[in-house]
């Protein structure tokens, strides 16, 4: 370790040159970063003076120094470039990455710097997040669940944590938006760039709610490696990822897998069998890795601090209809003439020493009363379920 | 044990007697009959010389003989008394019941006789046999997928096991009666009762495509309390059983507790989380005691002979697309004019010597191509899915 005494902006420039000189999720580099520091590093990248591993890793764009313009592109949308050193690094998060990446997991990367666009303070608004994320192709069913996911969350202060994508991603920021919360994106490109074109309004409208997040510097654009990369972002950044919607091939469930190998809360929500949508959240509840989740309390209940936020039962929890005897003889009884407790007890075939002691409990209960004929339903207090 | 030789008429008599004396589950006359026999035990109980136990399970009903007009009533519909001594007893399927009953459970008590109506051999066609149950107030997605369902398993040579309810149950029989297969109606009244009325020509039919099964004897009417008795005949009589639909208070619930008392598979379909038609399906799935399941191949997976009825995964077994660093290089290829490796080298971040490995590979795989500027994607091979 090299202890050198450098300012804020020198590590703010080194991380901004490291964070284009070698595309994500570049292990060997960031050793190196964590060996010799940020300023060293980028010094030595610069000078082609580093490992074959890093070597191998930054020699195709290591003469490409945008660090400067990087930092200005970002200053010119409201951005600005996250390094480690800041306060406003999300640690605890991050935590997750380290352990995984201490067991080999590929996911495990902490990336070398973050460029965020919007006024949030990026550690604080993790303290309380959840990822909601899905398929591009959803369906109705999939973005009204995902707007009110959205919506809910949002409106419990938790922050909702999506890729901005078309389908599902969208309407969980919208839901989000809407209930006045916050939301972040986590892209696959510069915070600068409109993708999917689609979203721009979407996309200048995020910052002054949340924040925009990249691993990416200004002006990158999207690749599908870009996107699984940045999904274990998404997995990191929220303390459990719902699954709205995911066909087979949906990228949803690499995010799925990274939540998963994270350690974090894997949540799927279940839908109709016959919607291909649904596929692979029913893939994630069939193997047991994700957890159904059916409401907004649910997924609060299922990432929340043990005690706090226990959903209420959605249990009716009236007292229900009478137990075994007394629900035989009850059943037994007439609805609109009275029987005698003779007759009740044959039809019923509880004996009648019972019956008659249960008839003037179902009377107190508003379930029987006396008529001429004998007893019958109460008008008033008849149970019926679905059976 | 009293070992008396009887003949089988006087055995079937005599249970004939006792399937109307007391109102099941009786566990106290089940063990008199266990231990003295079930000619003895009806002779016992006629004449009131029982523990007093049996005496208040039986006193109401004991004078009340109607074996041989109950036995007549049978026949004239074309039906039949099952006693434990015959060979077509499901011994098999209600050792589930002993087990339970071992256990001390309520629902783990074994029918003294059952009453049944069709040509088919009960203990036959309970070999492999999937209970389909829900709500009578169903969805038409829940009818849907109850037909299909019933449809499938019928097709593939199981017994569809259900109660002739409206909803679920009524379209999980019609499904196997149209698949020309075989099902099971466990009924919660006599098996010459038309309940529900509406449903008079199902249970007309299902005689000639499998059985009508009732602990009740003829005439008797359906009571709430027999519906909750009899739930536990379509659990032990199915290897295992899928709850389509059920909302909070369906009886469904009831025979899905049953289904996991007696350590059969539970299963249940997922559907929107915003009807309220699945809402008690997504509860058994979040408790963990059902399991997800969403199609016939899925259901004969989760309950049939390991390594006979495997289901193919419905992941898509295409190769998929390329990894790595291979996938950067093909992300970072023109799509209509070609490009240098060295601009490859750059957009993508892997290192020339190795951009240049990669793309003859990538010719290999027809996922890439030469073309006058450099190189391209392929047009014929180009790979996309859905992020």
């Amino acid at each position: 370790m090299v202890a050198v005494a450098v300012s804020t902006d020198e590590i703010r420039l080194a991380r901004a040159y490291l964070s284009r000189v070698a595309e994500p999720p570049a292990a060997a580099l960031a050793r190196f970063v964590a060996e010799v520091g940020p300023v060293e590093a980028a010094e030595l990248v610069r000078a082609g003076e580093v490992p074959s591993g890093v070597e191998s890793q930054t020699s195709a764009r290591r003469a490409l120094d945008l660090a400067e313009q990087d930092l200005e592109a970002a200053a010119k949308v409201g951005g600005r470039l996250l390094v480690p050193e800041d306060d406003e690094w999300p640690r605890w998060p991050f935590n997750a990455l380290a352990i995984a990446a201490a067991n080999g997991l590929r996911c495990g990367l902490e990336p070398l710097a973050l460029w965020v666009r919007g006024d949030a303070h990026l550690a604080t608004i993790t303290e309380r997040a959840v990822a909601v994320v899905g398929s591009r192709a959803a369906s109705g069913y999939g973005q009204h669940v995902a707007g009110e996911f959205g919506f809910g969350l949002a409106q419990a202060g938790i922050t909702v944590v999506s890729g901005a994508a078309y389908g599902i991603d969208g309407a969980a920021h919208r839901g989000a938006i809407t209930a006045g919360g916050l939301t972040i994106a986590v892209l696959a490109c510069g915070i600068d760039v409109a993708y999917p074109a689609g979203h721009r309004a979407l996309l200048e409208r995020i910052p002054s709610q949340g924040l925009l997040v990249s691993e990416y510097p200004p002006t990158h654009t999207p690749a599908r490696h870009r996107f699984l990369t940045r999904n274990r972002l998404i997995a990191a950044l929220a303390e459990g990822t719902v699954v709205v919607e995911a066909g087979q091939r949906s990228g949803a469930k690499n995010t799925a897998a990274s939540t998963a190998a994270l350690g974090r809360v894997l949540m799927a929500v279940p839908g109709p069998i016959t919607s291909v949508s649904s596929s692979g959240c029913h893939e994630l509840l069939r193997s047991g890795i994700a957890l159904p989740v059916t409401s907004v309390a649910e997924v609060i209940e299922s990432t929340g601090r043990l005690g706090v936020d226990l959903v209420e039962a959605t249990r009716n929890t009236d007292t229900g209809p009478p137990q075994g005897d007394a629900m035989r003889v009850f059943e037994a009884l007439g609805l609109t003439f009275g029987h005698s407790p003779e007759a009740i007890s044959v039809e019923s075939g509880v004996e009648l020493s019972r019956v008659r002691a249960l008839l003037p409990q179902l009377e107190l209960a508003s379930l029987a009363e006396r008529a001429e004929s004998g007893w019958k339903r109460s008008q008033d207090g008849s149970w019926r379920g679905d059976t």
